[in-house]
């Protein structure tokens, strides 16, 4: 059996047989293979077959079957509202009662008001305040992330008792791998991990093998600080603590990994100009839609450059070939500005730019514009002197192109680090905008220096 | 002294202290706080302090001691080679047996080959076997990034002998939170978490709890694809198996972080036509040396566009108004032939778009671009006609507009997808590089229309 196995998850199992099953309503056979599958096959399979189908599955499956699906399904965010229309409202509020808190909320977060508050007010009030408090913390910190669903003990306990708790906790908690450690007043006071707690003796204290230095985060803590700690320290689970050092939730690696896909991917598609990046299932219409908003701001920021150009119309008159090296200048400058910017974006994101080498790094990038300058300028010198005979068309090419790109290079860094410090996210200067904001001061700094010079022109 | 603690790993330990310590030599001082900290932290402080002073702490720390330091610390590629050098060959060999294969493989890695014989010769055959074979895996596969420090136990087995092997290995395995089930072949048959042995009485079978369908890799297997499954099914660590079936390593969740985040910033800094992105340390020169060879590349590219420019210079002089506009169409297509290209590259990676999926998104892409051209073309037709007053030179710059959106969003996705056919990754298809391939045909379809029409114009 084991040979015929293989790392296609698709082919771990019959989808069609599955498929048959829930059409025969042969709901033993169902559940008999359905269980033997992986909750992330589960889910893929649940979301696959159809709304028609999904009807004898949310018959043949209780509640708290669906819930682990859900735990594990990633849906589209408006898929959530429609998948859970499907369903019976008592039969998805006991679904999301039995939810680890932090997915219940992160479902309950893509709902609107009325059809989220008609769950809320058919679950437990115990649940609901927890789910409630989730829901309070402001989204991409610690606290909206949290799950609180951990194991605790208190500081005298013995290994024994504490192994009884986490007999007990294991098919609730969101990972048994580390248990902390509280005061009597539930502050965090110590740490220990499953593989200390099964080498040691029984009867030891908790106090005398927990680990004291317990690196934790608090709940408004932002979630790719908490990301950036996690994988820092290669942690399973971190724990959240309120300003009274009391413990709130755990975070665990596979939110972080959600988290770190989530924030590189934002980068990603901002420095591209999207608001996100389409999948396969985006229709036309929709990618359209994303997309537009930037294509059609940039192009009226490309008017300017129009109307700049409109300035020199003379000058491009009387030297028609000026306007050759147009696309040139602006494209290179264009070019070095953006990876200027994503050099930048990529080093804020990551905690590598902080207050302190602010300074440092604009330095080091006008010295890196400067040498890229000089370089460029001086290849098009020659290139332009032996191509078109022309010294002076060479040189003021060269000038412009060498200025242009120290003043983008300069731009692209410099501009991401005004945004971070007035608060907003530095990925906002996407990489089309800054582009366009350099075709406007290359084109400037181009046919400013052309008309000066106009005169010793042929 | 709970409360006095924070989330700022840094006020964790007073550095300074510890330094003092060094320098006094004395050891025990030393030694007591260094070991409260967790080992990132000594990591931190080890690279920190310096070379002179790390000559202390190479006296003070058993080889053993220094190799969690190593399993923990992330230096710069060349960082490897210099701090080993200021280890005596014998001690660094040591440090290196006692590393987790994987993590000692990826040090042996960035060293010269000279320097590497030398630690190997020095090492237990035994241990040197399992390096070579990692050694000899591909880079990026999971063969390379797999450890072989893992937990299995025989189908036949019972919780209790199980558990017993738990706690003999556990100061040795990577990760004790799953345990492999191997036939006599060592074939992989199954997994159990520790979580489920925990609640398992003692005298049940292994066979009888075990999850027989393992979602496991192959050695051969790229790291991208093991992230991916991880990712889906929120995994700690998964199995490797060779075309034999039989079990050769696993996987950690944390490699599979580092993997991540190395693939997303991969493809970022791509995007932008960067080799990798720099870190603050990185000097102007060395950051020139990185930016350059993309940015003259695209100089001379840039020239093709002065070239085609060239021909059309008749109708430039003719027309001079003609040349306000190239700016804007071309970086109108140029932005939207890098959001299409943004898409595609990140559909590629994620295993989002694969075979089937891809004419489908070619398709999406084309229907896309033909939206967003004919919107963005009849927003510059009506606002040159009421600016210029001139509906022949709107119609004009709207039609070239539309059709070079079109091209560039089809060019967008189809190269990145023809490049991915070829074997090669999408990602050298950067967004500088299409956005000046974008201006080439923009221009050309600008000024071919012109020419042909150049009748009609005032």
């Amino acid at each position: 059996m084991v040979e015929q196995q293989n790392n296609k998850n698709e082919e771990l199992f019959n989808e069609e047989e599955l498929r048959q099953y829930l059409l025969d309503g042969d709901i033993e056979r169902f559940r008999d293979i359905f269980f033997e599958l992986h909750s992330y096959d589960q889910a893929q399979f649940y979301e696959k077959v159809g709304p028609d189908i999904r009807q004898t599955i949310y018959q043949f499956l209780s509640p708290q079957e669906m819930a682990t699906i859900y735990e594990t399904i990633e849906l589209e965010d408006e898929e959530y509202e429609q998948f859970l229309k499907e369903m019976d409202t008592a039969y998805g509020a006991e679904m999301l009662s039995y939810m680890y808190t932090d997915d219940a909320v992160d479902v309950l977060n893509e709902l609107d008001d009325e059809h989220r508050e008609s769950y809320l007010e058919m679950m437990d009030s115990d649940i609901v305040d927890e789910i409630n408090e989730l829901l309070a913390y402001e989204e991409y910190t610690a606290g909206a992330i949290m799950t609180t669903e951990y194991v605790s003990v208190l500081e005298n306990s013995t290994v024994r008792q504490a192994m009884n708790v986490l007999r007990k906790e294991a098919p609730n908690a969101e990972t048994i791998y580390y248990v902390f450690v509280v005061d009597d007043a539930h502050r965090l006071s110590g740490v220990i991990s499953l593989r200390d707690l099964i080498i040691s003796d029984e009867d030891t204290l908790i106090r005398d093998i927990m680990n004291e230095r317990v690196v934790h985060v608090k709940v408004t803590d932002d979630q790719e600080e908490v990301a950036q700690i996690m994988k820092d320290y290669n942690f399973l689970a971190i724990p959240v603590v309120d300003e009274y050092h009391e413990m709130q939730g755990i975070i665990t690696v596979d939110d972080i990994i959600d988290v770190i896909d989530e924030e590189a991917s934002d980068d990603y598609s901002k420095l591209a100009g999207l608001s996100d990046v389409d999948d396969k299932e985006t229709s036309p219409i929709k990618a359209a839609k994303k997309r537009l908003p930037w294509l059609i701001m940039l192009l009226f920021l490309g008017m300017i450059t129009a109307t700049l150009m409109g300035q020199f119309q003379e000058t491009l008159e009387k030297v028609a070939l000026l306007a050759l090296f147009i696309p040139l200048i602006s494209g290179t400058s264009g070019n070095s500005g953006t990876q200027a910017l994503a050099v930048a974006i990529r080093g804020i994101a990551t905690g590598d730019i902080d207050e302190k080498s602010k300074m440092k790094m604009l330095l080091r990038e006008v010295l890196t514009g400067l040498t890229m300058g000089i370089i460029c300028g001086i290849l098009v010198v020659v290139i332009i002197f032996f191509w078109k005979q022309s010294l002076e068309v060479g040189l003021l090419v060269g000038a412009a192109m060498g200025v242009s790109i120290l003043v983008a290079t300069i731009a692209g860094s410099f501009i991401p680090l005004l945004i971070h410090k007035l608060g907003a996210d530095p990925a906002v200067a996407s990489g089309p905008f800054i582009t366009t904001l350099n075709d406007v001061t290359s084109i400037l700094i181009y046919l400013g220096l052309a008309t000066t010079f106009l005169g010793q022109l042929n």
